[in-house]
């Protein structure tokens, strides 16, 4: 991936200071996902490395990785599987509890939405502590998914999640990077 | 567009029954989504008519609308911009109420997503009695878009969403029809 592609996609992206607490920098992938060309690149470059590979599913994770996820999948070829917060989907689901910064959180998919051994890349927009990432990837294994990879357009590298999901085994892509955060 | 083409789509909803309360049928399109053949299909056919057409942003309403958006938008090389609950965007926002079965509800867009003169074409899942539709497109009047369309796969013709939509002049297109609901 050239720096300049990187670059072009860096800039689509709007900073927001102190949102949505004070000292916080809010990376908003509104202007990017509008900018028709920046969108096209992103996807393209979201899968990149996968151009013949047969992928079956493509998941993503509610809410904002429902509108990257549905166009990766298109580009794919593949089928789209929605990872929802708890209480949404109306057939029979598999779940999983993980730990916020406060309390708990809870996703879930449809049981029947993957089968065992189909091959799976898991979508979000950004990757920070990568708890809601992990236990996405967790779900997609306890289904018996093999999860080819999980892709990210902004990757928070001092927040830890990407290198977390590495050491599980698990190929991460991330096209933008921002420090210090 | 065949029969067979909207029965293939058809086919791949699924129904269930008393979801999410007794004498409801819920459609469900989770298994449409999965379906990598039906799920092209659907995108494919949402655009049919505006093949060379230039259509600036595709407006996907949350959350499901988002995934097909996303995908339409990419069929299209549109930019997408999300249509949101209130209170989940992060900068300056337009608005508008609108009234529920119980109660009032508000969805709302970055003021500066959509251009005055632009050519936007609105996607959700399923239109029923269209209250959310129906803010949607006033939402993007309100900031000079031209709506080129509102496009949904499943239509609910007796709970009249599609009929209030065209009767404000907007051109309606849907897929798939379940009458007695």
């Amino acid at each position: 991936m050239s720096q300049s592609t990187t670059g072009d996609i860096r800039s689509a992206i709007r900073s927001i200071p102190d949102y949505p607490r004070p000292g916080v920098v809010f990376r908003d992938i509104t202007t990017l996902l509008g900018n028709a060309r920046a969108f096209r690149r992103t996807v393209d470059e979201m899968v990149q490395p996968w151009p013949g590979a047969k992928i079956d599913k493509v998941a993503g994770i509610e809410a904002r990785g429902f509108i990257l996820g549905g166009a990766v999948a298109h580009q794919l070829g593949a089928g789209f599987v929605p990872i929802r917060k708890k209480g949404k989907l109306p057939h029979d689901t598999v779940s999983i509890a993980y730990s916020l910064e406060y309390g708990l959180d809870e996703i879930e998919m449809h049981r029947d939405a993957i089968a065992a051994g189909e091959r799976v890349i898991l979508v979000d927009d950004l990757i920070a502590t990568g708890g809601t990432a992990t236990a996405a990837v967790d779900l997609l294994h306890r289904i018996g998914a093999e999860v080819v990879a999980a892709v990210f357009v902004i990757d928070l590298p001092d927040l830890g999640g990407a290198e977390k999901l590495r050491r599980k085994g698990v190929t991460v892509r991330t096209l933008v990077q921002f420090e210090g955060e």
